[in-house]
Parts: structure tokens; sequence; C-alpha cells
């Protein structure tokens, strides 16, 4: 992955009528760590390595971002088989090559379709006969009732997260409760919405739990500033800190949104990376399950995606949104921010009814089935692993404690960084574990996200990675790495003093670095 | 296509949090006329089709949008076996039922990417082996140098133009100068945005010219207003109105642009689809052939999209924007746009590639091109008589006139409604031409869409019809239905007083309708 480096001092002439001056400040403003100084500097040790600069390692090792494939986790055979037969819809030589399971299921879809072209617009809501497998899996899930009209596919969840926010926030006094530490599209989506976050706390200390004394406080905090607050983001399972939460807190964060009449925004999208002995529970059954007037009263949009789980393609870009109690007026403004870009891509829209609507015993044959169950079978074995290989070793570094990753693909350790090297990284301009973090890909190559994009206690750091890496062994000698780095740094640090502290000859970043 | 039909009255409760008073009026007032009213009436008639009501028709005719495939307009197979071939990455099993030209063009592209995945996100701006063959097309098509860091692969062309009037709006007194008529994701976005419109009218005498003198008196009426001019939008070959605009034309445009130091937009997304003895002149082109200190100054984004031209593949969403003279810190921000979404989907992507690199006589066997060529002759064959068809046979109804279609894949007539018509669609709160169309549809089944959701002149009417029927009686049958019933209004309103006309029972429309 290389990409555009940007030079570190912009220009700041007037030559240009789009420049610094004439963009709107919410969009300077909003960060996106996954994609931010970390991904730039990658970027420019890719650039110098092509042309020939020599660096401690072969290769970047993104375990920055929960991109499966781009480690080596292979596609489930099955799935890409159905959309190849859709993309070159001729049967009888599908056959030949691919399953026929595969090829009749590319016919189920392509019968519902005009002309069976994949190749069409759709309507922007989706392939109606996708939703309606939608529709299916929730009810099947959740034992409820869904209506297909509630469907939205998209390319991606963060296109529906999009959506849902651009509504909720109409001034700069709208605000979004977000879980901190959070996934950073919230963060930045409600910047750029020129809105406001409403930080609530998760608890380290017990797993990364929600409470609900913690909520009122956060709401509370908020209201006294003159904060409405339109809305509360629960990411289940938690990105980046991995827990699952229970039916019973899941009931507690509902009522506290039917008391307060706000809308409830559910990021599921891990719900299928779950290695610890904790069943998954949607916003919806929990709803569900709680009976009037919640049940029929508390809004809510729930996200699901082709990209985690067990597939991992995000490159497909396909997700849905379903959105329940809400208002017909807002339904029809979803749908018109959905008709601007026509609709989302029709592989992704196809590749969500493989999600929702996977090969049964009964569907298919003996063979096509045993092999999707094989090969979802190894990548959870895989995830499962490296979860609690994760969780081991982390916790064996000096300075390092981490939860146990109880779901999705991240560990968000806690690191206590020395005093010194804090001092250091704050006179450079930049936050102590950003430092942290630039400094070990700069020296191994590794590539982790600094707490401080996804949000952290004032005081603490922490860094989020990935537990992608296709290979236990890749993994184990990354999380060496991380663990040899990290203790030189103690070693170094740790009793030095502040004022001995030497700067580089050139700041490694500048601020404006920061806000790419 | 069936999809969402809302009820005609909007709940007005405060049950809801989200609802029609806690919504941006930008996003309320926003219209997106291609799909609005019209395909709200059409998925209402299809709901009624399938519980049994009947009509005067058998199905729904879109004529109402560009949308190739839905029509029957096959994809072309080089294309689709590449992607297919990314999809199911085993060339050996490939090449028994496709080409081995598109097995290893598919190599090509995953060979490109990280453990060869199409199922991994890639850099936010797009593949990079991508980015290069859309550099490589525009330096061939253009004969200038392009930066490869300066294109963006984009979800259709749509995503780049979003991205760009977020970025070029910072407040409401910004302003984009669009031409009249327009396709509506320009004023949609505008509005959402929250900016101001502001139209420059192209004359349906001279065949849809773009004067200099009109450009100067909409910018000096704007900018007396206090309106901050920042940017202009042309969209060559024209939508909807299918003119093909000279090079000297363009460069009206760009040293006006230099003049007023504004920025363009150019939307060239139906560059191969010309139908009379033109050539395609990109504003690039022409920028570059003024020279200094025009081809270094004035800031340009360029559209183009798999959607149109040929290849009618809209379901893949994939489009490029390239950037020129754009200053870096607009770069960094349009980037940080882009990484929030990830990526544009990886097919698409590919797909972009072969838009901008097809097989030529010398990469691919004869076979192979002899049969690309083929099929994107029939294609071109069948859009270039239809275009024909179009205007001989509208300019045939009374009290239609229509300009040759010299490009695109639309039709703009003007059509003279009679004054009794008028007054009753004023009467029913509806403009007279979306009357026409929903009656149109209601009696024949066919989608066009009116010309008050593209902008025209005031006291005139038109409407939108597309030509991609792929079949030219099926087209030929639609048309003559259209001058029948077209035929019928006019003896049935002609010489009617506006004081006799009768409501019907019930408006067909309110106005909350339109607004979707």
């Amino acid at each position: 992955m290389i990409g555009r480096v940007f030079s570190r001092n912009f220009t700041r002439t007037y030559k240009h009528s789009l420049n610094s001056h004439t963009i709107q400040e919410s969009i300077i403003r909003s960060e996106y760590a996954v994609r931010g100084a970390i991904a730039m500097k990658a970027m420019e040790i890719e650039r110098q390595m092509e042309t020939g600069t020599k660096f401690g390692f072969d290769k970047i090792t993104h375990l920055n971002i929960g991109n499966p494939q781009d480690l080596g986790q292979k596609p489930i055979s099955f799935n890409r088989e159905v959309l190849a037969s859709c993309l070159v819809d001729d049967p009888e030589r599908n056959r030949m090559i691919y399953s026929s399971d595969a090829v009749d299921r590319a016919d189920h879809y392509l019968s519902h379709i005009n002309h069976r072209a994949a190749g069409a617009y759709s309507d922007s809501t989706g392939i109606r006969v996708v939703m309606r497998e939608v529709k299916d899996f929730i009810e099947k899930r959740d034992g409820v009732e869904v209506n297909e009209d509630n469907i939205y596919l998209t390319n991606g969840a963060s296109e529906g997260i999009t959506y849902m926010l651009r509504l909720l926030i109409k001034d700069e006094n709208d605000g979004i409760m977000i879980p901190i530490p959070q996934y950073p599209i919230y963060s930045a989506l409600i910047t750029r919405f020129n809105g406001k976050q409403v930080p609530y706390y998760l608890d380290e200390e017990t797993g990364w739990r929600m409470t609900y004394e913690e909520l009122e406080k956060a709401y509370f905090e908020a209201t006294a500033k003159g904060v409405n607050v339109k809305a509360l983001t629960l990411i289940n399972p938690g990105n980046p800190t991995g827990q699952v939460m229970s039916q019973e807190d899941l009931e507690k964060v509902i009522k506290f949104a039917h008391e307060k009449r706000i809308f409830l925004l559910a990021d599921e999208v891990y719900q299928k990376n779950i290695y610890v002995d904790k069943e998954f529970c949607s916003v919806r059954k929990a709803l569900h399950g709680l009976g009037a007037p919640y049940s029929n009263d508390v809004e809510l949009a729930s996200f699901h995606s082709l990209s985690k789980g067990l597939l991992g393609e995000c490159g497909l870009r396909g997700g849905y949104m379903e959105l329940h109690n809400v208002n017909e007026f807002a339904h029809a403004m979803a749908y018109k921010s959905k008709a601007v870009g026509l609709c989302s891509n029709i592989i992704g829209q196809i590749g969500v009814g493989l999600l929702v609507n996977p090969p049964t015993e009964e569907s298919v044959s003996k063979e096509v089935y045993d092999l999707y169950k094989k090969e979802e079978q190894t990548i959870f074995d895989g995830l499962k692993h490296r979860a609690n290989l994760i969780t081991e070793k982390l916790n064996n570094i000096e300075g390092v404690s981490c939860n146990q990753v109880e779901g999705a693909m991240y560990a968000f350790p806690k690191i206590q960084l020395p005093r010194a090297y804090c001092h250091l990284a704050n006179t450079l301009g930049i936050q102590p574990d950003l430092k942290y973090c630039l400094d070990i890909l700069e020296k191994t190559g590794i590539m982790i996200v600094p707490g401080s994009g996804f949000g952290q206690e004032e005081g603490t750091f922490h860094f989020r990675i990935t537990n992608l890496v296709n290979c236990s062994l890749e993994m184990e000698r990354a999380l060496d790495m991380i663990g040899e780095f990290t203790e030189d740094i103690m070693s170094q640090y740790r009793y030095k003093g502040v004022e001995t502290v030497k700067l580089p000859h050139e700041p490694i970043l500048d601020s404006e670095y920061q806000t790419i």
C-alpha cells in the first residue's frame, strides 16, 4: 500500500481559490486516526524503500486496520463463486469450474434483477431480494418481526453511519454520545457535521463495561453545557476495546435512551467475532425482550457489514442498516441521502445476501457445505487463537496491560510510558502515544494506532493492534518486536530526568500532519 | 424495481426524536429529481401491480435514468471475465472458461495488490496500479503530463462530485455556477451543503450552447447579491441537454474561470457518447492548449465514470476524479474525506482500469480484440441510432421540439403544454411538467423526468428521456405512446377555458411528496 504523501508544509499562498482559508473548519478539524498520521508515515517509508532507502525491515506490517485479506486471510470460496457467476452470467459454462450450488445461488439473485443485470443501478435502498434476506436474517437471529422496507443496503457500514449522523445533527448544539475509546469514524463525522461529541467512558477496570452511572454523568454534563443530546452510539463487540456486552447491560442503555428520548446507533459489525463463552445479543433483540414501551418506541439504527466477521470482504464495500421505530419523514430523508449516490455497488449488495443467508446443510450439497464450514472454522480458529495470543503476550510486556480480547479484531492495551519519553513527545508537539507508534513503525515496520485517535482517559496511553496477521508465528514475532521495542524505551527513559532529554535535530512531525 | 413507498402524510407527532423538526433544513430542502416524485409514483404502481391492480400496461419502462443494463444493454465480455477472475483467483481453472487475455489482465491487477486480495481495503485514493492506468489514459488522450497522485478512484463519479462540492462550499454565501438545465446531483448537493446555486442558462436556440455573456451575467448577478462564486460546473457532453462543447467554447469558460479565480468542475462522464461529427475535448486538454498562465493556474476537478460510455456498468459504482492545479492542503482534505469511507469498492476500481486501458490489437489475441470491438460497436450503434430516432420522433409530436441529441444518453425536448392543463397542475400544487410526466406514467407506464427537476427557463416546460431501451422497436413504440398521449392532452385541453377545468376528487400529489 503506497499512497499520497503530503508535504509537511502546506502551501499557504492565496494562489489557489481552494485553500486552508476557504475550506470549512469542520472538515479541517475532523480527524480519522486509523488512516491518519501513522498511515502517512508508512506511505513515506514505503516510498523511500522503493527508491532504495534501507530500513531495519523488509516490509510494513499492517496491524493498524481491520483489513483481514490484506494480511493473508482467504475469502470464502462459495461466496466468490457466486459473485463471479453474477458477473459472467453463463450458468452452463460456470458450472464447469464452480460448484452448481454457487451457480444456482447466483441465478437466484440475477433472476430477481431486471434483465439479470448486475451492472444496473438498483433502487437506492438496494436489491429487493437481498433486503428480504436481511429481513429474514434479523427475524431469525432475534425472534422479532422486521419490515423489509426498513433495510438499507450500503457501501460498508460506514455509509449508513454517515447518513444517520448527518440526519441526527441539525446544528452545533446537537450532541452524539460515543463510547471512549471509540472507533474514530464517529468522532470524525460528528466533527465534520459540526455537532458535539458527548463522550461516555468505558470502564477499563471491569473489562471495558458500559455503566448506567457513566451514561447519566456524561449526559448531564453535556446538557448542563447546553448540548442537545440526540443519539447514543454503542459498538458491540467493542472497537477498539473488544468487550462483548451482556443483554442486561444493553437493557440499561435502552432504558436510558427511552428515558432521555434519544436515538440509538448500534454498531454490530463484529457480531460473529466472539472468542469467549458469551453470546452476541443485538440491541434489536434486547429491545424486543424488554417489550413495550421500549420495543415500539426507542428509535434504532443497527449496522452490519461484509468487511468483518469471518468473511473479511472489506474491499467489496457491502453492508446494511436497519432502521427501527423510525419516523416516515426520517425514512424519506435517509432515502434521499442515499439517492444522490444512486445505489450501493451491486456486488457488495449481493455479498450482503451471502453474509446473511449462508449455505446450509439443507440448501447445498454436502461437499459445498463442508468446505464452507471448514473455511469459516479455519478463519475463526485463527482469529481466536491470535486474540488469546495477543492478550497473553501483551500482558507479558513491561508497562503494558491488556484486557482479555473477547471479541472484534483488536486489542487496546494500556501502556505506561516513561515521563521523560512523554516530555520528549510533548516538546515535539505530538501525543506521547503517537510518538510511540511512530517510533515502532520506524524501527520495526509495524503499524499500530495510538490510543489518542480513539480517545482514552486523560493521562493514560494506549494503542490499538489487530489480531489479523494470518499466521500465528508472524503475529508472535510482531508481538515480540513490540515487546523488545517497548522494553528498550523503558530502559532508555525510565530513570532519565526530563531535563536531560535531547531534542532531535528536526521535529519528526508538525501539527498539521496530524490533522490529515 | 420496487422500492419503499412513502405515505403521503408524514407523521408530524413528537413521538420520534428524529422528525421533520429535528432534521437540517438543507437536507429537507435538497431535491433529486431523477429519483424523486416520478420514481416514487412508479414504485407505488409496481406495488399495486403486484397485488393485482390492473393498469393499461404490463410493466414500467424506465426512460428516466441513465441505467443502460436495466434496459437490456449487455456488459462487455472481456471486462466481466477480468473481474470474475479477480474474484476467484485461480488462473488455471479460469482459463478453462475465460479467455487467457482476461485471466492475464486479472493477474496484472492482482499481482499489484498485497496477497492478491481483491477483498482488502485499498489505500483511500485507490489501487496504485489503476491510478497509473488513469494517468496514462489522460496523458494519451490530452497530450499532457499527469501526476498519478492527483487521481482519486471513486464509487461512480457522484462520490467525487460530492467531495469537491463539500470542500468548495464553506458557508451559505458560497455559490457554485451550474448550467441550467443541469444534472440534479449538483443542485441537490449544493442545497445539502447549504451553498448557493448560481445558474447560468444554456441557450436552447443555438443547441444548448454556453456563452461567455451568459456566464458574465450570471456571475455579476450573483456577486451583486453578495454571493461568493467559488466554482463553475460544466457538463460535456451535456446532461440532460446532449450538446457537445467545442474547444473554443471551453477556452472561453477557462478564461472566465481564470479571470474570476474560480474552480472548474468538469463532468465528462459521457465523453465516449458522441453521435455526431464532433470530437470530445476535455477541459484538461483545452487548458493545456491555452498554455500559461491558464494551464498551470486554473484549478480543475474532472470526473469520469464506468456507468456511462459504452460500458454502462452503473451497478459496479466505479469512477475517478483528477485534480489539477490543486493546493496540497485541499488535496489533504479530499484525502481525508475519502478516508472516512475507507476506499471505493475494489471491483469498481478495477473496472476503472478496464475503462481507461481497454484491450488493444497489440495486447490481446485477435479473437478477443474482435469480440471486444464488436460488442462496443453494437452498443454504440444502438445508442446512436436511438439518439437520432428520438430527435426525429419527438420533433414530429405536436407541441414538442427537440435539439439534435449530439451526445450523452438523453434528449431534453421542449413541450408547449396547454394553458388549461397548466392551470390544472397549478391548482393541484405541482409543476405542469411534473403533472405531464405523472400522467404519462399512469397511462403508459413510461417513466420520463420533468424538466423542472433539471431547471429550465421560466415559463418553458421540458422533459428528459433516455435513449437506452436496448431495442429500437421498443424505443419507437415508447416514443409513439408519448406522441399519442401528448396529442390527446393537446386536443383535450387546447381550446379549454381555464375556468372549465374540473379538479379530480383528490389531489394526486401533495407538496411533501415532491421533496423526496
